[in-house]
């Protein structure tokens, strides 16, 4: 006995996909609501699949279902399948469960003929629109039914409207599209050998036999194989009464989203076009209406489109984007589904949805999409009024931190500093950028390079202060002595030019591009209070001063989990004494030079602990390669050879030639695996020592003030635990000598990176010397990868994205198979050792919300990130914490259908019998209720 | 009851080491062994931990067993302790299971006061020997069992010898020395505040309360807590009968080998004094007689002492190296251990003792270090020679390939090539050398470098050519545009001065130093034919050649594990068309360069195949970024800038501006982890492409010819398996055209290297698109550690190993706990994958020894190495197999003590009686023996 094969869209619901296909399930559940969709039936994706094991021939009794699904249609519509005088015209549509390339998509208007056109012309009093509408089935009906494809019916509208002189389809004329008509019947019996069907029940059969066909094409098939979709699922076809805007100046049509999609105001926000269909309004040839003018011209429908609005969102609980029509004074709805929305509106509706108790906390924060909030954090270029100026960039390079300024190009780092102090706004657009280009880019706008990746330095200086950045945007010509950049369409930018670079998108503008605002209020605030409460993973910030420091208190940063000090040393006024200590060649001039860098370095963290207010403060010791600090060799170089060529100033020649000596004693082939982090300590232990004493005075200052201080000091790059514990050793005998110099007792913790894959292959070793470990997992990716970041993302990264070799960049998002494997394991052996041991992230990961996720699942103790990617992160935790639970759960109080069961799908009759004798309860429901 | 405190030599065996300590075990042993050791016995460990606990008291009774031990020797000897007419003197020394510094070690003499010194004098007639022995008695006791120190009686010897004039203690007369007892007695009383205690007895209880005592002092403690040792073992103390071989013309004493350790000619080798001490030996001050001249002057005891010899070595079942002194006629053994040798002697006496039935093969192979052999493979400093001449080295820097060589100085690869091809022998000195340095490194004798580490480019270099290489010398001022080098002592060595380079031991020397030649031969061949029965490894070699490849086979190799495809890039007629090829700008102009190289790399591969035979060749595309290929920045920069300030030149200055950009576009800042490998194969899959072709061309050549061959190709540098699917798949098609090409089906494998750790950690994916992983744990090294090769060794592995950071460079030994632990879950994932998966090492680890061990324990299918390291890998490869076997066993024909139970330590006692209640069943062996 074949289960049942139709189904009215009043008797399923959006849990029957499986068997009714997504649009039916939909249309259903839509009816189901209450809602005035237009009456229709499916027929199911089984009767397809009988359809093809039976050899591609209608399962006995289809048609009679089909027909007497098509009769109630007719009777709660009041019109009649081919009755002129009172026509229901029907759509035919596919559904499968998972949308399908090449499946058949769309009848429109089955059931006109000769004689039923009239009678709608007349009803209408619209011929041309009932005319038309007729010859649209025609090619239709002869294209996706019998496959003829469209191009002699599109050749003869063309023709027609190529003799009148039109431009648009709509300035043909009802006559002439009458004669059209008659055109149209002519090729359809010139490709088909017969006539177009005058039966529309013939025309329905046709229509709905060539969607089971279109399930078991070659081409599907294919597709299915490709996909692992089985084949036996079939399409359901869902048949569809037909309702026309344009029938007269009771008719309409338009979309509406329930809430603002830009502001998320709680407000309809609707267009509508009188007298129109669907087509008109994606037109865009009338201006739509605002909803107001409906509720004038029709209160009681506006009426009830706003209550049809509360019950939308009452029932989908969420902002719906629907589209409706009005029929001659009846309002249907044709379609909905959850509107698309800015971020900023998106938030609002999140807590606004809470407030009216429609959703959970849980989600609403499942509703934000974490990566969508950079908009909210920082100007971006006016796209409308870019689009409608036609405004286009010169060049497009890595969108390498988010934001867009405008500003005077520079090119170099001296510059930019003195023409932005001087109050004007400069873009450093450089090669690459140095830890000695920092003055620069403090005071710029934004940053351009035409090398590095979107972790090179000018990328993460960039992202760490909130500065928009285009890096490695290799199709410019940077040409900084000729102070001058040439986009590969040989546009010429000179210093002092108007760029716009947008970080957001990587795009580069010549002059002054529109930028707007970032949208920030307290929604956003009390979303991401919501956020706190919801996770589990504690989120600090990377911030390497005071005034970092205090914008990612105001982020919601609970911590610095990377405060690294290089800066520190690459201020201009520090360089010399740096400079000093790295060319000294006995300890005595080490040791003054370093004496020199102590007081300053212990105002830092005077500086940076005060912001923090007790929270925790992880300070990294000084990491990069000596070398950093010195200047470029090539420029020592040109002026060595300039100078030896011309024979002039042999003292100055010989002092250049000794420091080209030590840069060369400091060079290494690959300085990213030489000397530096925790070997430069061993190689060089004064460094480690002034900073931990500046450190420990600076807490004790603090201390002694009354005030709270919770200093963290990371040892880098250990990859060996012996390193760990003989600088350990070194420095807390250090840090007890200050505490007994100050007669103060400050609490402080010491920690490592774990950013060499052997540190992490030996975490529980190194964990009995490590009161904390925070992955450092942009070196941890470089290495486990061997990819350099300065030169993969240029060189090849993009490549092998464009190949498919990647998904993603792995310095966008951590690769869980090799990098996050032995995160896991990290902290897994880790913890075996030392069960209390506080794990953090402080790569770039840690504001990837993939990454974020896979810091919360792997027991992670917080991440650290940039001031502005801090909401980010506290989005992603809790959105990992909600997902590890399960998924968001609605309200307990909100009002929600009893979910259908699972197993409904599959013995969807019987309950359908089950619930044909439980009218009795349902009796008693309304008894109860009239109690 | 306590246990048996005191043991009888004869009573113990050499198991016996938890008890007897490892002195009083091996005197045990020696003693049942049927050897004439000098009588005495042993207080065991367990009596000291005794004492201890009783708050540092002898045991109640332990005095009388030492007393009733004492009577055994005594009558033994028939000597009397304390008795001037026949004195016994004994030494007391400490003994534990583990050796430990600060421990109290010997007191000679004891039993002389100055009634028996009178009679030792009388009864030797050899007053001069009496006194000294008495005076150093007094010293020693005082210092060792009193602590006072020795200084004031060494002062007071050293007074008479200024006021007699002479320099050496053994022209002091028996008048002066018999002053000098009188002082040292008024010495001893100064500080002890008691007279030197002429009772025998309490000079011996005094000496064992000493021993006891020096287990327990704060440093002991200290160094054992340090070292994890428990301090309740204790220590034994050894009591031993004095003999002296200089007690007249029927006395003396020596030293013998049971063969001759340099040779290992089954042949004593002994030197003997007459009438003399042991001290007169070590001082060398008297020419020692051959072992003939005893056996002429001795008949008898010779004889004794032969079938000694013989007796040791069935004993002991190897070689022994012997002290023995005779005493009035009476020859007795005072000590016996395994005789240090060369490596030759060792290999030589290995395998004459399999022949012999002594050893077994097992045995035999564990003899010898492998590590050793590599003296068997190069020539060497005649160390003696050069002692004797007092010649000093310039410098020392890293022993980076073994071998000495000699020859003149040059400073660039081009003069190395042009007068070494000449006939002159030239050692290559470079700061350090590039590929392009080959073709003069391979004209070299030597090769010099001032930077770089045991990995960096000339040390690979040079080991696979089997070239010495010292590399890194750091102190030597490197002055190539001078053409001279100053080491640090300020020596200058012009080009064509003669030097000399030991590049086993680091050492430079001026001028021509002498050399030895290597020591090979049959009995090594047949040695490494052992280890190939034994061995479950294979063993293939790295080589590029087919010169390389021949080598190899001669060594032993069973295939090529690494053929590197870039040394045959940089051939000088070869260059030019891969600079043509890198420096393209379109399709058309690589293919052209690329159909140049593609004959001569055919012609290489059909060269190295014949070589191998039809063994496996594994090859590895081409691997390093293509800037190696290009000139040198600094030198185009040179040019340019000088040409630029003298104006001149403007064409010149355009085409090395032209160059320069080239290069820049190039350079990476770290290009170890840049563009190469598969990367690059990715990005320029010509170069791949053209690869293949030429080796499936040259395979098919063979086999057109009846050849074998065996192509194994491998793509480098993978990290994601969507690197190696691409790669893999491209190149399969290339293969397969080949094939259809030439009409000939060839077998050949693709693989990978496995060097990249996310590779590692992802094998599982890898091995299902790879017949073999080849372990690259050079770079798998760098990459584990963050460490780049060409710098770490010369910037911080150096102070690493100095500081106790690691023990060992990872570049020398693999490193287990992280580069090992990728390795083997590598393997095990892998072969969960794909269980027929060939897994190898090429990394120059395939040549340590240790490493190799490592390699067999995780089950790898063979390791690859320098041809000159073939040997090495050989036999650790048949050392690993036998300790995984749980070690050598003896022949089963051999005849062996049984071998003591593990329990006998703590069962003693017991034990004891059980081997004396067995007497019945000797006698039974003896009945079976004489059926």
């Amino acid at each position: 006995m074949a289960e049942k094969r139709v189904w009215l869209f009043r008797e399923g619901n959006k849990d029957l996909k499986d068997l009714l296909g997504g649009k039916g399930a939909n249309l259903a559940e839509m009816t189901r609501a209450g809602l005035p969709v237009p009456y229709g039936f499916t027929v199911t994706t089984a009767t397809c699949w009988e359809y093809v094991e039976a050899g591609h021939k209608f399962p006995k009794g289809l048609l009679d279902d089909v027909k007497k699904a098509l009769a109630d249609v007719e009777k709660r519509s009041k019109k009649q399948f081919g009755n002129p005088k009172n026509p229901l015209l029907v759509s035919v549509r596919s559904g499968a469960k998972f949308s399908m390339p090449g499946m058949m998509d769309t009848v429109l208007n089955l059931g006109l003929n000769d004689e039923v056109v009239e009678g709608l012309a007349e009803l209408t009093a619209n011929p041309r629109f009932a005319y038309d509408c007729y010859r649209r089935l025609i090619m239709m009906f002869s294209d996706v039914v019998k496959g003829t494809g469209k191009d002699d019916y599109e050749e003869a509208l063309e023709a027609i409207k190529h003799r009148l002189g039109v431009t648009f389809d709509y300035d043909v004329p009802a006559e002439a599209l009458k004669e059209l008509v008659d055109t149209s019947k002519k090729i359809y019996k010139k490709h088909l050998g017969e006539d177009f069907p005058q039966d529309p029940m013939v025309q329905l059969e046709a229509a709905i036999g060539a969607v089971f066909e279109s399930w078991d094409t070659p081409r599907a098939r294919t597709y299915r194989d490709s996909e692992g979709i089985p084949h036996n699922l079939g399409t359901a076809v869902n048949v569809q009464m037909m309702v026309f805007g344009n029938t007269g100046e009771d008719s309409g049509t338009g979309v509406a989203f329930t809430r603002d999609p830009s502001t998320g105001e709680k407000k309809i926000f609707a267009e509508f076009l009188l007298n129109a269909q669907g087509e008109d309004v994606v037109a865009g040839v009338r201006t739509p209406l605002d909803i107001m003018a409906m509720a004038k011209r029709w209160p009681s429908i506006y009426q009830e489109f706003v209550a049809i609005c509360k019950q939308l969102e009452t029932h989908y609980r969420d902002m719906q984007d629907m589209e409706f029509t009005v029929e001659r004074g009846k309002l249907w709805v044709l379609q909905t589904r959850n509107g698309k929305r800015t971020a900023g509106s998106a938030v609002k509706i999140a807590v606004d949805m809470v407030k009216e108790k429609l959703i959970s906390v849980e989600e609403a924060l499942m509703r934000v999409g974490p990566a969508t909030l950079d908009q909210l954090l920082h100007k971006r270029v006016d796209r409308d009024q870019v689009k409608k100026q036609g405004t286009k960039p010169v060049a497009v390079g890595l969108n390498a931190s988010p934001g867009a300024a405008a500003g005077i190009a520079v090119f170099d780092a001296d510059t930019a500093a003195a023409r932005g102090e001087a109050g004007e706004a400069v873009i450093l657009c450089r090669i690459e950028t140095t830890p000695d280009d920092i003055h620069g880019m403090l005071v710029s706008k934004a940053v351009l390079t035409s090398r590095g990746g979107k972790t090179s330095h000018a990328a993460v200086v960039a992202r760490g202060k909130g500065l928009p950045c285009v890096a490695g945007c290799e199709s410019l010509k940077m040409d900084l002595a000729g102070r001058k950049f040439t986009g590969p369409g040989g546009e010429v930018v000179k210093e002092g030019d108007w760029i716009t670079v947008d970080g957001s998108s990587g795009e580069v503008y010549a002059g002054q591009v529109p930028l707007v605002d970032p949208e920030i209020g307290k929604d956003f605030q009390a979303f991401l209070k919501m956020a706190d409460k919801v996770r589990r993973l504690g989120v600090r910030t990377n911030a390497d001063e005071p005034g970092d420091a205090a914008k990612a208190i105001e982020m919601g940063a609970e911590g610095i989990g990377l405060c690294r000090t290089e800066h520190m040393f690459m201020a201009p006024e520090r360089l010399p004494a740096v400079q000093e200590m790295i060319l000294a060649d006995d300890e005595e001039t080490t040791a003054k030079a370093l004496a020199k860098l102590l007081p300053m370095q212990r105002e830092d963290f005077i500086g940076i602990f005060e912001a923090m207010g007790g929270r925790p403060v992880t300070i990294r010791l000084l990491d990069p390669p000596l070398h950093e600090f010195l200047p470029h060799k090539e420029e020592i170089l040109e002026e060595f050879f300039t100078l030896r060529a011309k024979g002039e100033k042999k003292a100055r020649q010989a002092e250049l030639e000794a420091m080209l000596r030590r840069i060369e004693q400091l060079e290494e082939s690959n300085p990213m695996l030489g000397v530096r982090g925790c070997r430069l300590g061993l190689l060089r232990p004064g460094i480690n020592e002034m900073q931990v004493r500046a450190i420990i005075e600076a807490a004790c200052d603090l201390k002694k003030r009354g005030k709270k201080v919770a200093p963290e000091i990371m040892i880098p790059l250990i990859g060996i635990v012996t390193e760990l514990s003989t600088v350990r050793t070194q420095l807390e005998a250090v840090a007890q000598q200050v505490m007994k110099e100050q007669g103060v007792k400050v609490a402080y913790k010491f920690g490592t990176m774990i950013e060499i894959p052997r540190a992490a292959l030996t975490s529980g070793e190194i964990a009995e010397h490590a009161e904390f470990f925070s992955f450092g997992t942009n070196d941890l990716t470089q290495m486990t990868f061997g990819y350099s970041r300065d030169d993969a993302e240029g060189k090849f990264i993009g490549r092998y994205l464009d190949m498919g070799i990647l998904a993603e960049s792995p310095f966008n998002s951590i690769d869980e198979a090799g990098v996050g494997r032995l995160v896991e394991l990290s902290v897994k052996e880790g913890r075996a050792a030392r069960p209390d041991l506080k794990c953090g992230i402080c790569g770039e990961h840690g504001g990837d919300p993939a990454s974020v996720e896979f810091c919360h699942r792997v027991g992670l103790s917080y991440v650290s990130c940039s001031p502005f990617r801090v909401p980010i992160a506290r989005l992603a935790a809790a959105q990992a914490a909600i997902k590890e639970q399960g998924g968001a759960q609605p309200p307990a109080v909100a009002a929600k259908p009893a979910p259908a069961k699972k197993t409904a799908t599959k013995k969807a009759a019987p309950k359908k019998a089950t619930a044909k004798k439980a009218t009795p309860k349902k009796t008693a429901t309304k008894r109860a209720r009239s109690k």
